[in-house]
Formats: structure tokens, C-alpha cells, sequence
């Protein structure tokens, strides 16, 4: 039975040595948000993450999603008492907004507390996530009176929320969809139409479900200009908004799937179901693509905490296993063998993951900090920063880190040998779970288009530009920083090679866009070294810092090694996708479609 | 529903025109082995493994096997008809020897074969394939009477084989193993332990399994040096040589794994069991790995039939699957998307399986040649270069194909979008199925051992020098050919590096093994993308050669479009894996066991 066990330290060290998250307190919003309470809700959820989710994933996996003839769904064993005691310790309100019944803590707060629920049970925490997601899009879009009405519930965790985009013939491509809301005389909608691939769409956990529906509303001007986004309750209000009547939306089935069983995907049919429009006409996927933005962050956070996990698992495994001897000579003289964790390619596997765990934490909650300082930063040239920031982080943090949580959930099944291939160890589902994470959200192809295509090229280049600027400032800052010096000559390489490539997207996308398609996710993948580069460097220094003014922790040296490791042994691959990408369509392209 | 239709174009170009087949006639061993016969077999098995194994792959998934309260089991719903099937068709015996009844036709057919069976259902191919290595076995080191007892009965299907080494406490370290062995006055042993992931270990196909067991016979030494090999039938045998009295040899469990569902993966007990030695005493290990050689192969090329079959429904989909448009403009204006095939990120992900999949089919097929030749030729010089050969290839085409295949198998589920994470496309089961072959048979950090530790050291280091001194002609031969000058060039490029490689290697493993164990996983992914570039290089030249020659047909072109895409966007990976390399032990191996 594989264990999880949060790793506060390091989340410690990111969230307050070197980001100083404490910052936040500055600002009224979040004055109470000081670092000892922070430190009680992380220590909190790292034990009901580590007792009640973690046991219940294995459950999960193996029991699955029941639907039941009535359309109703039973989810695993387990998981609506799990549910009801997260919603007891306040986990759905921690950063939603007082005035409908949340906590206000920092949003950086909550995505480390949602680290620990990905990482102990992916399947389970997409229950609350999606409630999230649905929650932040009632609250950007929603009017007065929807927000009075819906969020206190679903912040309570009373109703849960989902998010319906996919239909059977378009899931990337919105403007094909077909859904058609028709409207009733007292402002409302009937919908109908079928929607799939909806997570938690159907289950037994809350009194009510709010579906956020895209349509069509009759007559409505084809494409992407044509959609609506809907709130569809599973029950209708009544008089005093309590769930009343069915509405007419049913789960017409659930998938099955490569993984994340305990996660009810559904077919969702709507049957002139009552719906209420959330914005504006024909504007719903503004709405909707500002929630998944967020939405990016969090999936991108599911691979950094798949990878988390399975590196736990394989580390134990590592010092447990007796087999072979280390090259060097017996490491373990009287046992019949030694630990498997002497072998050098063993290591290779978990330095490889710990080197892009450390990574991807601080590069996730760096990016949620600037999240919560874009809200409340005082600024607007610095507000203006975040945003861009964030705009070019989004793609990377989704499509890299999930590409690279693949592999490394992989690498650490692997060194359980024939172990990982059987489902008892548990390291099969962690690969399995983390498959969903490239492509939902927005598969990892289109986040790269989405970098190449959009972010990039926004506002003149203003972001990347922006990052540079904060990179070379770092760089002038730290140059003098001999003990570091490594690091810093590190990240001088990855943004010359990361503008070369830049360089080559601008000039040769604008001759032909196929150019920086077919370069795009080995330029993501440049980004996300680059990026992974400059956190290193940033954690390195504050490390070294600590070492410098004294300490004998062995964290602060065991970071700087961890670090050199992605440093040598990941960033060259930065090479590789630099060539890659500088070849062009033209041997991606230059087949017909009928060669394949 | 997946469909798999075998490459036979493919297949022949490579078999035909790159590797002359047919030049194995002049030895009077293969002289009835002509072409015509050859394309024959192909073409039925091609239909055998579309129209019978392919529908059965996704039964077997879902069904699995079924092991009863008795221990008996059941395969899934037309396994046993399947399997009648093609013993019927001959399939066992076609490249077994004469004298025992096989065909004995050149295993480089068998190994074509082997392909589309592993492609259409891999899990239902491992029950011949077991059978094959069981086969192999006993010819290399049983006596006689047992060849003559056992395999006529294997070689016609009636008997399948098996093949017992894992235990709880040891896979890759055998030298810890405990199955004991007690001998009998009449010179049979009784044999007792546990033994686990036997594939094929029990099931319902036919009326007996030979088991054959590493075991250690008591009084033994410890360690590698006391480990014997036994035959161990299911049902010991009357005096009639026919199947009689049940041994003591059950089925405990059946594993429950993350893929090949179809195959029973079973916990074998053995208790009291009658077995007969094979060889000498505390020889054993060197009979099964000998077989076990013979294995790394298949599984290589389980990876490359994977890759194949997930190419072909990823192509299928790519083409009908309408979504977005091009970049360059609609390409289907009268429909409402154009199909995905003309996303350059699409392009991509095939472009990088499809290259892969030819160069892995010309390697896998140049290996089988070369076996078959190292059994016919009379030039003692010649047989020896093939077993030098093969000796460095082999943990190279079962590591790098079973990685690459890992990934590309990845690749084309993400081309289907959600629709490659729900089971019922079946894409899923490819990345599942795939992924044991980086595991079995030596997981793939010990076949970069073996590389690197025993393969390029072996008599001086002899067989990388022969393989250079091969190359090296083939440079000097063609390197006036203008037209395919790039692949030429491609060529030294790959050999110089990987020949830094190897000296680094040499120099520095040589100071610290560590070295050498840090860096052999790149190191053979070097070699394996160095032998793709001349596998390229002799299939451009062969492709060239023919449209020189006048022909029109497309194939060639797109052989060359195909070959080029690697050398361009494949080759490149060689510097990163060259830069990792030479990072050395230390940033692996810095930090102590404790601190991961």
C-alpha cells in the first residue's frame, strides 16, 4: 500500500524563505494571514492527506464509479465520508471570499493545501477542484443575485460544481459545439444536448450539483462567437433555495478509463434543462477561459504531486529492496544483498524526479504568489507584471509539468521493476492517473500553440520580455555570488539559448506559422527548462544564504546538490529541443496526409 | 475497436531489398527459404493477426484470466480457438528444426512473425513466445532424450512452456534465490518454492505446460554459482510419454497488473515437484541466458509491434478526427474543421513514431539476419563478427526500443485526446501493454549495464570496433552519393560522438564505476540512436538506389521523408544524452541514501 507524507519542509522552505509569503500580510486583504496559521492548516492537511486520502486512492482506483439504473452515481467507499470531513476542516472556503462565507486566505495557501490532496488522492481532489473551478466562474461572471445564491453553498461544500465543454465531436474545438439553449419566457433556458468527459458530473457526495454549461442559444452566429455559458442545477431551487425538483440533466453513463477511477466521468445529457445564463450573450468563454487558466495551474500542480508521491514510494522501495551490489563494492555486508538506492541508475531515476519535484514546487507556488499579489498589489505597473507573467507561466506550468510528471512517474514505477507493473504496489496507478494530466485542460499541444501562438506574441512581447529584464537583474545581482556561481552561469546559458530560440519562432513563424507549430512544444519544453533554471537559481541562493549565515541543516546543502543535478544533468536537454525546433516544418510537413 | 493491419510493404522492403533475405538460400540449411514462400507466410499471418488476434486483444483486456478455486485457469474468450488457430496455421514450428518436426525455415521469418502477433495482441503472442524460449532452452543445453521427449510435443503447440526465475525476494539479483531442489533415487528431484510473474505460468490452451525452473539443488554453493535449471511439467508424464499424473506444481494467484490482462501473470507453487535437470548441476543460469538473449529481442520488438499498431489508429484518428483548422488555412473548406492531421504538433508525434517504428523494424530484422547467419555461414571469421554483433545490439534494441516505444505509444494515445484516455478506443491498453517490456526480461537500467559492463568490454572491446570498422566502410562506399549525402553525414556525426562516448566511458569508468553505472542508460540510448542513423543511412541508400533506378512508387520518397525527419529531429537527442554522460557520478550520487 503506497504512503504519502506532505513534504512541509520543503514546502516551508518555498512558501517562506524564498518566496516570503508573509508579504501578503502587508496588504489588508490578507493581514491575518500570517505564517504560524499557514504553518497549522499545511501541518492539518498534510495529516488528512496523509490518514484518511491516501488509504482511500487504492480504494478508489479499484472500486471505481458506480451508476446506477436511475442515473445516480455511488462513488468509492470511503469518499463522502473523506468529503465531509475536508468540508468540516474548512478546506473548500480557506481563500474564497468572506463575504460569501470563505476564510479570504491567500489563494498560494490553498494550492499547497491542494498539493497534498493531489498527491494522496488525484481522483478524490478533483471532487473539490472542479466545485472550485465552478465557483470561480460564477464569481468573475456570475450576476449579484447567482452569486448570493450559489456560492455560500458550494463554499460550504454543500453543492459541488462542474464544468461542461466537451461534446462527442468537439473538445478542442469549442466553436464546433452543439448544445442549443432556447429561452423561456422568464429569462431562464432549456438546455439540451450531451455533454461528455465530464468529471464529477454525477455522485453522491453533496445535496446539489452545479453544472456550468456551454450552448448555443437559438440563432446564435456559428464558431467560437456563438457560446453561452449556462449554470444548470441537478435540482432546481425552490422558493428558498433549496434543491427541489430533478432538473433535466441526467449521467447517461460513466467512462471507463486509463485511470483516475474514483473520479466519476460522465456522460451528461440535458434534456431542456433549466439553465440560467451567467454573463453576457454569446460571451460565455471569456468566462470560462479565465477559469481555465486557473484551472492550468491546478492540473500542472497534479503532475508536480503525482511525481511527489511516486517518488515517496520509490524512494522507501529504493532503501527497502536488497538486490545486486553497488559497483563500488557491498554497501550492506551482512545482508544477503544491498539496497537497491547504491546503483547508480536507480539514482539517475530518483534525482532525475527530486530535481523536477523541487523545481515544479517552487516554479507552481511562485506563480500562485503572483496570483494573490496581482489582486492585491497597490502598484499597477506591478499588477501589470503578474498578469504577464502569469499569461506565459500558465501554458508552461500545464504542458511541462504534466510531460515531465509522465516520465518520472514512469522512472520511479520502474525501479520497482516487475513490482511497478502489478497493481498491489500502487505505482501503476500513479502513471495511470497522471496520464490525464496532458491532456485535460487543454491537451499539452495546445498549451504549447497557446504559448507560441498567443502569449508570446501578446502585447508586443511585453511578458517574456518583462521575465528577462527580472532574470537579468537576478543574474547582475548574484553574479558576484561565487558559491553559486554555477547556477548563475546556468541560467545566463538557458535565456541565451531560450532568446535563440525566440529569435528563430519570430523570424520563421511570420514566413510560415507551420514553423512554430511544428517547433512549439520543444520551445514550451526550452521555457520550462529555462524557468526551472531561474527557480533553481533563486533556491540556491537563498540556500546558500542559509549555509552562508551559519546553518547546519542539511536541507540547504541537499537543495544545492539537488539543484546542480538539474543544473548538469536536465538542462542540456535544453540543446536538443533548441535543434529540434530549428529544423522547421518542413520535415514535419513534408509527408502527405494519405503517407501516414 | 483498434485495427492493425500488418506494414507487409514494409516489411518486405526491409526483409527483400535493404537486407536480401533470400541470400540465406545458398545455405543448404535455408535453400527451400525462398522469397516467394516467405511473402506467403506473411501475408496469411498478416490476416490471422488482423482478422483473429486483433479483435481478441481488447477482450483479453477487459476479461483478463480467470484462475478458479482448484488453481485451474481460464483465458479470456477466444484465446483457446485463437491458439488452436494458429498451431493449425503451423505458426510453432516454422523456424523450429526439422528433426523435431518444425519447418526449420530462417528465424528472421519467425521474427517478421512475431511481429504482427505481438502488434495485434501481445498478451496472447507471450504464450508461444514463452513457448519458443522453453524450446530454445532445452535444445541448448537438455539432453537427447529430453529434446525427443519435450519438443515434438512443443514444437506441434500441444505443449506450452514457461519460464520460472523470479522470486519474492529476487528478480534481478537471481543469485538470491531459494527454490530448492532435493534429488530422488532415480536421479529426478523434488522441487520446492515459490515463484512469481510467471507469464503463461497456467491456463486452458493445452493439455500440458513444461515449466522450467531455476532451482538450487541442496548442498549447493551460494550466490550465481549454485543455481541449476529443471524441467518441471504441469502433468508428469506416463509411460507413453503422454500427459498423466498432476506434479506438484499449482497456480497460487493470478497478478493483477497494469496491462497484458490476457496473459496470466502467475504465482507458481511448487511443492514436492517432480523436475529433471537440464544440463550440469549449477549450470543453469548459463542455459537461460543464453535463451534469455534470444528473449531480449522479442521484447524489443514487442516495443516496436506497440508503436506500430498504436501509429496506425493514431493515423486513422488523425485523419478523421475533424478539429480546428490549419495554420496555414482550411485545408477541408466544406467541412466544419479540418482534420487534425494538419496540426504540425500532430504531424510531429507521428512523424517521431512513425521514424522510429522503421528504423526499430530494420534493426530488430538485421539482428534476426545476423543470427541466422551466425548458425549458417561457413567463414568462422563471419559467424563470430554476428555474435559480436548481437551480442552489442541486443540490450540496445530491448532498452532503447522499449523506452522509445514508451513514449511514442504516449504520443499517439495524446493524439486522441480524452478519447485516448477512455479504454474504449484501446489506446489506452498499448501504453499499458508497452509498459512491462521496459521491465521484463532485465529492466532496462540492467540491459544499460550489460551494455556497458560486460558488452563493450567483452575481448577487447572487439565488437564496437568491428561495428565501427562496418561503418566506416559503409561512409567510405557512399559518401560520393550526393542525393543522400545528408544521411551520410548524419552517419559520422552520430559515430563520432558515440565514440566519445565510449572513450569517455573508458577512461572514467575505469577510475570510478559509478561513472560508467550513472551514465549507462544515455550511453545506450546514444548507441541505439547512433545504429538508427546507420539503419537510416543503408534504407535511404537502398530507397535512392531504387528511385535511380526509374521507380515511381511513392513508398521510396516517403522512405526518404521518413529517414530524414530522424536524422534531423531524432539524431539531435545524442548531444543531451553525450552531455549527461559526461556529468559523471557525482551529481548522482551526492547525496546520501538518508537524504532523498
Amino acid at each position: 500500500m503506497p504512503s504519502y507524507n506532505a513534504p512541509l519542509r520543503d514546502m516551508e522552505f518555498v512558501l517562506k524563505e524564498v518566496l516570503n509569503v508573509d508579504q501578503l500580510t502587508e496588504y489588508e486583504k490578507y493581514s491575518e494571514a500570517d505564517g504560524d496559521t499557514l504553518s497549522a492548516i499545511l501541518e492539518e492537511g498534510g495529516k488528512f492527506s496523509r490518514e484518511v486520502l491516501t488509504p482511500l486512492n487504492v480504494i478508489g482506483d479499484h472500486e471505481g464509479c458506480k451508476r446506477h439504473e436511475d442515473g445516480s452515481v455511488t462513488t468509492p467507499t470511503g469518499f463522502k465520508d473523506a468529503y465531509e470531513q475536508m468540508v468540516a476542516n474548512g478546506y473548500m472556503g480557506m481563500s474564497q471570499p468572506t463575504e460569501y462565507g470563505g476564510m479570504g486566505m491567500p489563494g498560494i495557501w490553498h494550492l499547497a493545501a491542494g498539493e497534498m490532496q493531489s498527491a494522496a488522492n488525484m481522483a478524490f481532489a478533483m471532487y473539490p477542484g472542479l466545485t472550485n473551478g465552478a465557483i470561480k466562474a460564477i464569481t468573475i461572471g456570475g450576476s449579484d443575485a447567482q452569486k448570493t445564491t450559489y456560492l455560500p453553498k458550494m463554499i460550504a461544500g454543500q453543492w459541488t460544481g462542474t464544468m461542461n465543454l466537451t461534446e462527442p465531436h468537439c473538445g478542442t474545438d469549442l466553436g464546433l459545439l452543439k448544445t442549443k439553449a432556447v429561452p423561456n419566457a422568464d429569462g431562464s433556458y432549456k438546455i439540451t444536448g450531451q455533454k461528455i468527459f465530464i468529471s464529477a458530473g454525477e455522485h453522491d457526495m453533496a445535496e446539489n450539483i452545479i453544472h456550468l454549461v456551454l450552448a448555443r442559444v437559438e440563432g446564435a452566429p456559428a464558431g467560437v462567437k456563438g457560446i453561452s455559458l449556462f449554470i444548470v442545477p441537478k435540482f432546481k431551487l425552490d422558493a428558498n433555495e433549496n434543491p427541489g425538483d430533478a432538473n433535466g440533466v441526467t449521467c447517461g453513463s460513466i467512462e471507463e478509463k486509463m485511470g483516475i477511477h474514483g473520479n466519476s466521468t460522465c456522460v451528461m445529457n440535458y434534456d431542456d434543462a433549466e439553465g440560467y445564463m451567467i454573463g453576457e450573450e454569446n460571451k460565455g468563454l471569456k468566462v470560462m477561459f479565465v477559469m481555465m487558466n486557473r484551472a492550468r495551474l491546478d492540473v500542472g500542480m497534479q503532475g508536480l504531486a503525482q511525481s511527489e508521491v511516486a517518488y515517496q514510494n520509490a524512494v522507501t522501495y529504493a532503501r527497502d529492496r536488497l538486490q545486486g551490489r553497488a559497483l563500488t563494492g557491498p554497501q550492506n555486508e551482512n545482508g544477503p544483498a544491498d539496497p537497491i538506492i547504491v546503483h547508480p541508475d536507480v539514482r539517475r531515476m530518483l534525482m532525475d524526479t527530486k530535481s523536477f519535484n523541487e523545481g515544479a514546487r517552487m516554479l507552481v507556488y511562485w506563480a500562485g504568489l503572483l496570483e494573490d499579489l496581482e489582486g492585491v498589489h497597490k502598484d499597477e505597473k506591478y499588477v501589470e507584471k503578474c498578469d504577464d507573467f502569469l499569461g506565459l507561466l500558465t501554458p508552461v506550468i500545464k504542458g511541462y509539468l504534466t510531460d515531465r510528471a509522465m516520465q518520472t512517474t514512469i522512472d520511479c514505477q520502474q525501479i520497482y521493476g516487475g513490482h511497478g507493473f502489478i497493481e498491489e504496489w500502487g505505482m501503476s496507478q500513479f502513471v495511470r492517473d497522471t496520464r490525464i494530466a496532458l491532456i485535460y485542460e487543454g491537451a499539452n499541444g495546445i498549451q504549447a500553440l497557446d504559448l507560441v501562438g498567443r502569449k508570446l506574441a501578446r502585447k508586443g512581447g511585453r511578458a517574456l520580455m518583462s521575465l528577462n529584464a527580472e532574470i537579468d537583474a537576478y543574474i547582475a545581482e548574484h553574479e558576484g555570488n561565487e558559491k553559486v556561481s554555477d547556477f548563475i552561469a546556468a541560467l545566463k546559458d538557458a535565456k541565451t539559448k531560450l532568446t535563440e530560440g525566440t529569435m528563430w519562432l519570430m523570424q520563421n513563424g511570420m514566413t510560415n506559422p507551420n514553423n512554430a507549430g511544428a517547433g512549439s512544444v520543444d520551445y514550451m519544453h526550452m521555457m520550462g527548462i529555462s524557468i526551472f533554471t531561474y527557480m533553481w537559481s533563486i533556491m540556491a541562493v537563498t540556500a546558500q544564504k542559509a549555509i552562508d549565515d551559519g546553518s547546519n541543516d542539511d536541507f540547504y546543502s541537499n537543495k544545492l546538490i539537488t539543484g546542480r543535478y538539474f543544473i548538469q544533468r536536465t538542462l542540456p536537454m535544453i540543446d536538443t529541443h533548441l535543434a529540434r525546433m530549428k529544423t522547421g516544418a518542413e520535415p514535419v510537413m513534408a509527408l502527405t496526409a494519405e503517407a501516414f
